[in-house]
C-alpha cells in the first residue's frame, strides 16, 4: 500500500464517520426513535433526554459522556461496565504516556537517518511497495547497527514500564470498586446462597432434598437457611414455553381484534392448528388460545409436582441466613473426597445456567479439557475449514450437489454477482459463527453462570484473534509471500522480517482507522438497530411487549468486544517502538471508543448480569501478555538490526512473569471470591430470606398456588418450625 | 562383581545380621537396658516388657509387631507413624503382588533363552565381568526383537496397574485415617486456632493487638475468643535459656552434694566463674547458681512485660470457640488484597516455629524460590566440593595449610591410616552432613511448622538421592566408564545401556541386602544409643533429669527414612521387569523394616508432632514419580532390544500422569486443610478455651505470676467482661 492510497483510505473512512456522526445527531433528537437511542434511560424508568427538551445541542452527547462520572456509569450499567471503562482509559493512559516521549524523539531520529536507501540488500527484496514514505519514519529507516538504537532501546524500556505502572494501577483501582460493590449494604440474593455440586449417592430412604438439609444442618446449625434441589427441568422448561408462546399469541390475537373493532368492524382472528398455522382446521384464535393455556396450565402444574419431587438431581443451591458464612462456605472444603460435595459461589439467579448445575466433577474436566482441544484445532487449522467451504461453495459444485438451485444459479446478472463474492461470503459467515461456537464451546465446558461462560469464549476469541489476525498477517504473510527468497538463501528470513515489520505497519494503521471510524460510527448511529426496529414496529408488533422485544437493546456483548479491543492494543504496542506514527491512531481509537461507549453504556445498553468485575483479570493478564508479545518482537527485530546491547532487553520478558505472578498473586484471589472483610460488613436491613430464596427458582418451576411443604419437594422447607430460622 | 563375591557379600551382611538379633534378644532382657528398648512405653507410663515377666521368650517381640493392629500402632505413635507403616505394607503388596506373576513367569522365559551369547557385539563391549550368572535370570539374556519380549511388556504393564491399585486403595485408607483422627471428640488446640500472617500496618494509635481484635471480631462476632500477637522472642528466649542453664547446673550441684553427703563428709561443689568455669573466681556451686537464678528471672520478668507490650510483631495466632470457625477461616481469604492477613491451619503448639511466622508474603516466596535454586545446585553439582575437600584434604595439603598438626600427622601408623580414610572420610561426613543442611535449608524458606519443615527436606533429599545414586550409578557410571568406546562409535551408547542395566542389578541387589540386614540390624538391636546411653550414665549423669535426656529416643526421622526407602522403592520398581530376581529382595527389605519398625515404633520412638497423615500424599507423589521413571525407563530399554511393539508402552507414563492428578483431585484438598464434615463433629465436653490459649504460649513467655490484662498486651484479652464467651 502506497502512501496516496493510505491517506485515500483513511478520508473515506474519515467521511463515513462524520456522515454516521451527522445520521445520529439528526436521528436521536426524533421522539419515535427515543426508544433505540435511550432504551437503558427508559428501562430504567428516567426521561430519554436529560432536561427533556429534545431540540438541544446534537453535539451535546459528548459533553454528557465527558461529564459523567464513574459512579453514574455505575448506577446506570454495573461494575463490569465501569470496569471495562477503567480497561479502556488504562490503555489510552499507556499509549499518551507512550506517545509523549515516543513521537518526539523516535520520529526524528528516524527520518534524518536513511537506512531505507542505504540497506541495500533488503531493499532488493521488497517487491510490492512495502518502501513507502511511512517508513521513513520508522525504525526500518535506520542503519543496522547504528547507534541510534539505543534511544529506540531506551523507548521498549519507557513504553514497558509505563504499562506496568498503569495496570498494576488501575488492578488497584479494580479491586477497590469491586469490594465498594460487594461491601454494599443492599441484599443481593446471590451473596447469601452458595452452589453445592457432586452430593454422593444418597444412602437409601433417603432424599436428594433429606441429604442436603441434614448435611448443611449440621456443619451450619446457626446460619443454614434452607436448600433448593436442583431438578431436571427439561419437561418442564418445554409446557412452560409452550405455555408462555400461547399467552403472547392470545395477547397479539387480542390486539389484533380490539384493532379492527377500533376500525368500526369487529372481525374475530383466526388461524389453522397444523403445521405452522398453515394447514388444518381453521378455529377461532382467542378461543383456541384460551383453551390451549388452560389445558397447558393443568398440564404445567401436575409437571412442577413431578419435577420437585422426583427428577431431583445430584446439586444444590444452598441459603445461608449470613453473607458472611456464604462466602465462607464458598472457599472451603466440604467433604473429605474432594470430588464430593463441592461448593462454589453461587451465580445471580439471571446468569445461572441450570443445565451445567448436575454435570459431575471428571465430566466437567474432562470436558474442559476436550473444549480446550478443539478450541487449539480450531485456531491452528480455522483456514482448512474456510479453504473447503469455499471450495464446497463454487457455483459449479452447487449446481452438482444442489440441483434444485439450477433455474437460480443460472441467471447471468446473479451468476456473476454469486461468483465474485461466495467465497467471500463463506469466510464472513464462518467467521461471525465463531463467537457463537466459542460461546457453545464454553457452555459446554460446564461452567454454571452465563458470566464466567462469556468470560471463557472471550478468553478463547482473544486467542483466535491474536493468532489468526496479528500473528498470520505479520509473520505468515511475510513468509508465504517471500517462499521462494527464503529457500534460495536461507539467512536473508530476518532481513525479510525486519523489513516487512514496518512495512505491514501500514496495513494495520489502515486498519485501526478503519476500526475506529466506521466501527465506532455504526455503533453510534445505531443505523442497523434503528431500521430494524422500524421494521418490526410496522409489520409485525401488535402490542406492547411485542414492541420492547423489538427495541431491547441487550449488554455490551463483552465476548467479542474485549477480545477485538485486545487486539488493537496487542498491534499497537507491538509496532509502538518500530512505528511510532501508529500510537496516535491507538490514542484516537481508544479515545473515541471511551466516548463512544460512555454514551451507549450510559443511554443504550442494559446489562445482562453483573460479575463485580471478575472480566479485568483477564483483561489485565491480555494486556501483559500483548506487552510480553511486543517485547519478544523487539528482542527479535533488534536482532534482525545486528545491534550489539540487544541482550540488555532479555530482563523485560522474565519482569513481564514476575508481574503477572505479582499482581495474581496480590490480587486474584478477591476476584475468585469474596473476601470477609467484604462479606463482613453490615446490612441495611435484616435481608428477607424467603425472597431471596424466591429470586433462585425458575420461571418454570413458579407454582401459582401456595405450595404444599412435602419434606421431599425439592423446594420444600426442612421443616416448619425452624422456617422462621 | 561376579556371582561368588555376591554370594559372599550377602552371607556376610547375613551373619552380621544374625549377631545384631542375638545381641539384641540378650540385651534388651536386662532391666538396666529398659530405658533404651522401651523408651515409649516408659514415656508412656506402662510396663517396659508386656506382662510384666522379662525372661521370656527373645523373639517374643516378633509375635507381638505382628500381632499389633494399626490402632494400636496410633495410640502408641499417632497418626504419621501409621501412615508410614500403610506405606511400608503398600510397597510390600506391590512388590509381593509383581513378584508373584514375574518371578514365575519371567525367570524361566529369561532362563531358557541365550541373548547373552548370541548377542555378541554387546558382550564384546562389557569389560569387567558384568556378565554374571545373575544375568541369565534377567531380560539380557533375551535375544533383540525376540517374541518373548511380549512377556516382558506384559510384565511392565501389569507392575503398573498393580502399582495404581494399591497406592489408591492405600490413599483412600489413609484419607480415612486421617479424616477419623481429625474428627475425633478430643479437644486438640490447634483445632481451635488459626495463625495470621502479613498483618498490613496499623493505623496510629491501634496496636497490633487491638487491631487483630477489632479485625477478627467484626468478621466472627460470634465465635472469635482472642487471639495472641506473636512477638519478637529473641531476647527472652535468651534469657530464658541462660535461666533454665543454671537451673540444670543447681540440679546437678545438688545432687552431686546430696552424693556426697551419702558417702560421709558432705564436700560443697565448687566452680570457676569466668570462661566455661576454666579460669576466674573459685565460688560455691549452689550458692552462685541461686543467686544467678534469682537475677536473671527478675531480669526474665521484666523482658517478658517488655517482649508483650513492645515487641509485638505482624502476625498472631487467633482462637475461635468453634472447630468449625476454625476450619472455615483457615481456608478463606479474609482482605483485599490477598498479601494482607493471611490465614492458615495453626500448627500442633510444639511444631511452631517462632521465628518463621514474621517472615512476610513476598519474603516468602522469594526464599522459596531461592532455596529451590540452591537445592537444584547442591543435587545437580554435589560431587564438586566433595571432590574439592578431598583434594583440600590429603595429608601434603593438610601440613602445609595447617602446620600444628605437623608432629601428629608424621606419626608412621597413624600416616597410612589418614592416607587411606580421609578422602573417603570427606565423602562420610559430606553425606551425613546432607540432611541437616537439607532442613536448615527447608526451614530458612519460612515455613511455619515443624513437620512441614520435615515434609519440604524429605522431598529435597529423595531428589537428591534418587538423581545421585540411581541415576549416577546407572547411567553415570556406565557413561564415563565406556566413554572411549563411545566416542569411537557413537551408536553404541545404547547397547551400552541395554547391557550396562542389567549389570548395574546385581549392584544395586548387594546394596538393597546390605542395607536391609545391616541397616535393620543396628536399627532393631540399638547399639550405638545403648552405648552412648550407658557411658553418659556412666560419667555425665548426676540426675533423674539428666538421665532422661540421655535416653530419650527422639522420633522415626521421616527427614531421611522415608527418601531412603524411597530409593529402594525406584531401584526395586525400576528393576523389576529387566532382572525379576530383585524383586524378593525389596520384599525382604520392606518385610523386614515393616517387622523391625514396628517394634520401635511400638515400643522405641517417641513422635515429636503430629501432622495426621500429611506426609502421605508426599509418599504417594513419589511411589508414582518411581513408577513413572521406571515406565520411562522400561520404554528406553524395550527400543534398544529393538523390540518393535515397544509403542505400546507409550500410553504408560501418560496413564501415571492422569492417575496422578485424579489422586490430586480427589484426595490431595483434605490433606492440605481440615475439611467441615470433619470439623463439624461434636466435641465430648465443651473445649476449655483458656487452657488452649495457654498451651500456645511459648515456655519463655510463661510467666509465674497472674498476668495484668492490659488491652496493648500480646497476651491479653479483648476486655474482661468478654472474657468468659
Amino acid at each position: 500500500m502506497d502512501f496516496s492510497s493510505f491517506l485515500t483510505s483513511l478520508g473515506t473512512s474519515f467521511v463515513i464517520f462524520i456522515v454516521l456522526m451527522v445520521l445520529f445527531a439528526w436521528l436521536s433528537t426524533r421522539q419515535g426513535n427515543a426508544v433505540v437511542y435511550y432504551p437503558n434511560r427508559i428501562v430504567k424508568d428516567m426521561e430519554p433526554w436529560e432536561g427533556g427538551s429534545r431540540t438541544r445541542n446534537p453535539f451535546a452527547w459528548i459533553k454528557e459522556a465527558l461529564s459523567s462520572s464513574e459512579q453514574d456509569v455505575i448506577n446506570m450499567s454495573g461494575i463490569d461496565t465501569a470496569v471495562y471503562f477503567v480497561f479502556l482509559s488504562t490503555v489510552l493512559g499507556i499509549l499518551v504516556l507512550s506517545g509523549i516521549v515516543l513521537l518526539p524523539v523516535l520520529l526524528p531520529i528516524a527520518a534524518t537517518d536513511d537506512g531505507v536507501k542505504k540497506n541495500e540488500h533488503t531493499s532488493n527484496n521488497t517487491s510490492n511497495g512495502t518502501f513507502s514514505d511511512l517508513d521513513k519514519l520508522s525504525m526500518a529507516n535506520i542503519e543496522v547497527k547504528s547507534p541510534r538504537l539505543w534511544a529506540f532501546l531506551v523507548a521498549t524500556y519507557w513504553v514497558s514500564v509505563v504499562t506496568y505502572f498503569l495496570t498494576f494501577k488501575a488492578y488497584k483501582h479494580v479491586s477497590a470498586l469491586r469490594a465498594t460493590a460487594l461491601m454494599s449494604n443492599e441484599v443481593k440474593p446471590e451473596q447469601f446462597a452458595v452452589l453445592v455440586r457432586d452430593l454422593p449417592n444418597a444412602t437409601s430412604g433417603q432424599t436428594r432434598k433429606q441429604q442436603v438439609d441434614t448435611y448443611f444442618k449440621s456443619i451450619y446449625p446457626e446460619t443454614f437457611y434452607r436448600s433448593m434441589v436442583v431438578t431436571n427441568n427439561k419437561e418442564v422448561d418445554k409446557i412452560w414455553g409452550e405455555l408462555e408462546g400461547f399467552k403472547k399469541k392470545l395477547a397479539r390475537a387480542e390486539a389484533i381484534y380490539a384493532l379492527s373493532q377500533g376500525n368500526g368492524q369487529g372481525t374475530r382472528p383466526t388461524n389453522r392448528t397444523g403445521f405452522l398455522g398453515l394447514c388444518g382446521k381453521k378455529v377461532d384464535s382467542i378461543e383456541y388460545y384460551n383453551e390451549k393455556i388452560k389445558e397447558l396450565t393443568q398440564k404445567l402444574e401436575a409437571e412442577q409436582k413431578v419435577t420437585l419431587r422426583e427428577k431431583q438431581q445430584g446439586s444444590a443451591l444452598v441459603f445461608f441466613t449470613s453473607r458472611v458464612t456464604a462466602a465462607l462456605a464458598a472457599q472451603s472444603l466440604h467433604a473429605q473426597m474432594v470430588d464430593n460435595w463441592t461448593v462454589t459461589e453461587a451465580p445471580e439467579p439471571r446468569q445461572l445456567i441450570w443445565s451445567n448445575l448436575t454435570i459431575k466433577f471428571y465430566n466437567r474436566i474432562i470436558r474442559q479439557y476436550v473444549v480446550y482441544i478443539v478450541v487449539f484445532l480450531t485456531i491452528v487449522f480455522y483456514m482448512i475449514p474456510i479453504a473447503f467451504i469455499s471450495a464446497v461453495t463454487t457455483l459449479k459444485n452447487l449446481r452438482k450437489l444442489l440441483p434444485f438451485l439450477k433455474p437460480i444459479v443460472d441467471i447471468a446478472a446473479l451468476k456473476t454477482v454469486l461468483e465474485a463474492y461466495l467465497p467471500q461470503l463463506a469466510l464472513i459467515i464462518f467467521l461471525a459463527l465463531l463467537p457463537k461456537f466459542l460461546l457453545f464451546l464454553s457452555k459446554t465446558e460446564g461452567i454454571p453462570s452465563g458470566s464466567h461462560v462469556i468470560r471463557a469464549a472471550s478468553g478463547k476469541y482473544f486467542y483466535f484473534i491474536v493468532f489468526n489476525v496479528f500473528i498470520g498477517v505479520t509473520i505468515g504473510g511475510t513468509l508465504f509471500a517471500s517462499i521462494k527468497t527464503i529457500e534460495e538463501k536461507p539467512n536473508s528470513v530476518f532481513d525479510m522480517l525486519a523489513k516487512s515489520l514496518p512495512g505491514n505497519a501500514t496495513f494495520f494503521l489502515t486498519f485501526v482507522a478503519l476500526k475506529f471510524f466506521v466501527g465506532y460510527g455504526l455503533e453510534l448511529s445505531r443505523i442497523v438497530p434503528l431500521i430494524i426496529y422500524h421494521l418490526k414496529r410496522k409489520y409485525l408488533c401488535k402490542n406492547e411487549a411485542e414492541l420492547r422485544e423489538a427495541w431491547f437493546p441487550g449488554d455490551i456483548n463483552y465476548a467479542t468486544r474485549v477480545p477485538s479491543d485486545m487486539l488493537i492494543v496487542t498491534i499497537v504496542l507491538c509496532y509502538s517502538v518500530i512505528a511510532p506514527v501508529i500510537i496516535p491512531f491507538g490514542v484516537l481509537y481508544f479515545a473515541l471508543g471511551w466516548l463512544v461507549l460512555r454514551n451507549q453504556a450510559l443511554k443504550v445498553y442494559v446489562p445482562a448480569y453483573e460479575s463485580y468485575g471478575r472480566m479485568w483479570p483477564h483483561m489485565q493478564i491480555r494486556i501483559i501478555s500483548a506487552l510480553f508479545l511486543y517485547q519478544v518482537t523487539m528482542l527479535g527485530y533488534f536482532g534482525v538490526m545486528r545491534f550489539y546491547y540487544t541482550p540488555i532487553l532479555v530482563p523485560l520478558p522474565i519482569l513481564s512473569l514476575v508481574f503477572v505472578f505479582v499482581c495474581r498473586k496480590k490480587f486474584y484471589g478477591a476476584f475468585c471470591h469474596t473476601v470477609l472483610e467484604v462479606a463482613s460488613q453490615e446490612l441495611k436491613e435484616t435481608p428477607h430470606m424467603e425472597q431471596i430464596f424466591k429470586s433462585f427458582i425458575p420461571p418454570s418451576l413458579i407454582s401459582e398456588k401456595q405450595e404444599d411443604e412435602h419434606f421431599e419437594d425439592a423446594l420444600s422447607q426442612v421443616s416448619r418450625s425452624e422456617s422462621s430460622v
